[in-house]
């Protein structure tokens, strides 16, 4: 038995960190997961070559699953709000189904 | 051309990271990717400040590729059932497109 | 207020990740994420314990989200023309929903 929730996805730089846990913490979500990632963004930023790319792992790909699709919106909102005008980013939603409802709820 | 099939994510600790290839592969999954991750629960993980979060990735992220929903859902059901009471983790489904659908089946 | 999209996300050898981020390029892809990964293929890479599976990162997990199918389906395409005979990979697709269209358009 699964239940419908959505992932909330939101890749930036990791120096900004902070106050997307803060955001997510603010919204009501209970957890979330945290990757290193590198990239290139869609705003110009150029290494000096690709293989640069793979090892400077400056941002961070952070992952959060909330019940419903308002509070993922209400996320997506705030950080790009707040952020995405001074720091690089991106942010989307992804359908999931989970096994155990419990574990992010409050 | 592409053909339907289902990702299973789990994040869970990387000390029982050996249990939960064993159990993908009991269930005929043929590969999976791991990503190091950090985060916190909804268990009431909290680390001394944020910042740590995000440098102190002792969880994995495994995901793995299968093409029945069932085959997902068993996967699951035994990560979950064997490690969910003792030790932190998140596992849910999500649809996916693959083009070669040879490259995960026996 | 969001817009669908479609994820692609490519796994493969790290020392074809240049390569692949020119099909990215080519395609029209104008921004890109990557991530260190380890895992397991389906050819039968065998590493002689699991443990060193996680800590051998020695995979990339590359994103990109793309505002066509179409544009999604020529990545994978020529991802897995150009070089899955010869290197390990998989390459699936995933719809996602965006905030900001204009972030990943021309």
């Amino acid at each position: 038995m699964t239940y419908k929730a959505t992932k909330v996805v939101i890749i930036t730089e990791k120096i900004i960190f902070d106050g997307v846990a803060e955001i997510i913490e603010e919204a009501g979500g209970t957890g979330y997961t945290v990757v290193a990632a590198g990239g290139k963004g869609s705003r110009g930023v150029r290494p000096t070559n690709r293989a640069s790319v793979v090892d400077a792992f400056r941002n961070v790909k952070v992952e959060v699953i909330v019940s419903s699709h308002e509070i993922a919106e209400q996320i997506t909102d705030r950080v790009a709000a707040r952020y995405f005008d001074d720091y690089s980013g991106i942010t989307y939603l992804e359908d999931v189904e989970i096994l155990r409802p419990h574990k992010f709820h409050h």
